[in-house]
């Protein structure tokens, strides 16, 4: 592994440095080769680090920026307003080629809009989009995408969304994904227009491993790897399993809660089934990519602890180290050539 | 109660009349005051019955309509070429007045097209709606619409499904249910034009409780009763929910299943809580209603069990009852003159 620089917006997300500093510190510890630039209100920053002994770590910088986007600001209002801001400030390490990605836990629409104005789109991109991955049956992951960078697509858009999470996905798991289009019917006939229009680039293109539709109840259980949608779907799709989820799980621990002895039964015959329940929980994952830009941003959970802030940090290694964006850059202008 | 008569597709779904015709001789005996008429092949109908030891009741009655419609016909297809079909013939009973409402296992889009057909709709609607009610947390029931009848929509045809749906909730909850638009976002910057659009209608109508935006994560723990969507995310929502809620409940089954003290244990100490699993799954209630129309169409999954299809059964027995689409036709008068 080659040395590798993360840029992060300490001051995004619900608990602020109090949960990204002590991550970056664990990251450091587990990657000899990253550098860290924590950028947010030095004070703040500087307390956290006190309290966990680090305040003198080699691989470790502070850049002070102590001003935050409020997480109900508007991405346009972002836009204009956020000179100095932790997130901006991020973002410009990886416009000027001081870091190779940036994670925030902040607001999200304006991590998006500031992105795609500081980092600028891919060739071949028209929207970035963004994505997850999600825990299968079996322990297979898959990838959702888009989760809600855009409410409105275009057939071509959507195109170029299978050709990133084909990507991504191709990255880790090491050979061609399946790629789904999330519909409301596997026969031809169903479905809108969009997405019927979709299928057909798809069909036609040699770049994807393109295997038809998808409907909601096999996005789990199917044989799709990568599921492709529009930005308001997919943002659905993801936030209504996670309700699911989270109400059986809920309801599992409520029924154990109140009883001592069940609890304790329950703990040592189906301790396993209890960890498998929770590795099925769709927000495990934590750290979303955003893709289609020319540099790396992962987007954290607001409300994320440290373990899963570290999540998104590895996530933001390792596109680094899979060098996401040019084998996306790639991988379109292999597609420009089979339509010339 | 008064006299009722149900038709239904005894061929429709996947088991034919293995399933419809067991199911209909139960409803039979739990409503003194129903009377079922049989639509279909009359030789596999009476064979049915014959096992049943029932093929003489006096409030059962056989339409004799062998052709089925084959679960891959396109609607349009369906339209021209159902005449005689077990499907087309028990909704004519609807149309003639003959039946007060027609239950159907068979193809759905076959099912809605030759609904709006025959039946037509109320006036004031632009599209009919496929609605299902869905287990909440603490037991409190909640309905979703439109779980796909129409993939594109306006802002008014959804406003029209959100006082459809206030209606059917009010006649089961007995109060007046409050009414959300599923979105990506809480704040009201947030999601596409169409619910933006149709907020501001719902806003400014005193003839339904709007209460704001609901995220997939709220459909089942949130605090609203009725929540209403296009047909393509309504059904990727519960398909969705669907597919989570059987991956965890197969996984907590395929733990226990081979281990038989396990298996004991689980029975015998947590019995209520799997009962709870089971309840939280979201295609328990069968019976979807199609609304908007004049007469009354409930569509059973076609994979439903004689329990299950007579849920299908009751469902229409209720909506009887209640007078649901003269209810909708009321409560559209009201809109109509608040716009005035």
């Amino acid at each position: 592994m080659t040395r590798l620089t993360i840029a992060l917006d300490a001051m995004g997300g619900d608990f602020g440095p109090q949960v990204t500093v002590p991550a970056s510190v664990q990251a450091l510890s587990r990657f000899a080769d990253l550098n860290v630039i924590l950028v947010g209100d030095e004070h703040h920053i500087k307390a956290s680090l006190n309290q966990l002994n680090a305040q003198h770590h080699s691989r470790l910088s502070i850049v002070h920026a102590p001003d935050e986007i409020p997480n109900d600001m508007r991405p346009s209002t972002a836009l204009r307003r956020s000179h100095g801001t932790s997130m901006r400030v991020a973002l410009e390490k990886v416009a000027s080629g001081e870091a190779d990605a940036c994670v925030s836990a902040g607001n999200t629409g304006a991590l998006m809009a500031l992105s795609k104005y500081l980092l600028k789109l891919l060739p071949g991109i028209d929207r970035p989009a963004l994505v997850t991955a999600l825990p299968g049956a079996n322990y297979q992951r898959k990838w959702l995408l888009d989760l809600g960078a855009n409410v409105a697509c275009d057939a071509d858009t959507l195109f170029q969304f299978a050709v990133m999470g084909a990507v991504l996905a191709e990255a880790e798991l090491g050979h061609t994904p399946r790629i789904g289009l999330l519909n409301i019917g596997e026969e031809a006939i169903k479905g809108n227009d969009l997405v019927r229009r979709c299928a057909d680039l798809l069909q036609h293109s040699e770049s994807v491993r393109y295997t038809g539709y998808v409907e909601g109840d096999q996005i789990y259980t199917g044989e799709t790897d990568v599921i492709v949608c529009d930005g308001f779907v997919g943002n659905v799709a993801l936030k209504t399993s996670e309700g699911v989820a989270r109400l059986i799980i809920d309801k599992v621990k409520a029924h154990l809660h109140p009883h001592p002895i069940k609890r304790w039964i329950a703990k040592w015959l189906f301790s396993d089934l209890l960890n498998q329940l929770q590795q099925l929980k769709p927000d495990q994952y934590n750290g979303a990519s955003l893709l289609g830009l020319r540099g790396i941003v992962v987007k954290s959970h607001g409300r994320a602890d440290i373990a899963a802030y570290e999540n998104a940090i590895f996530e933001a290694v390792h596109e680094v180290e899979r060098q996401i964006p040019t084998k996306i850059s790639d991988r379109l202008e292999a597609v420009l050539l089979e339509r010339h």
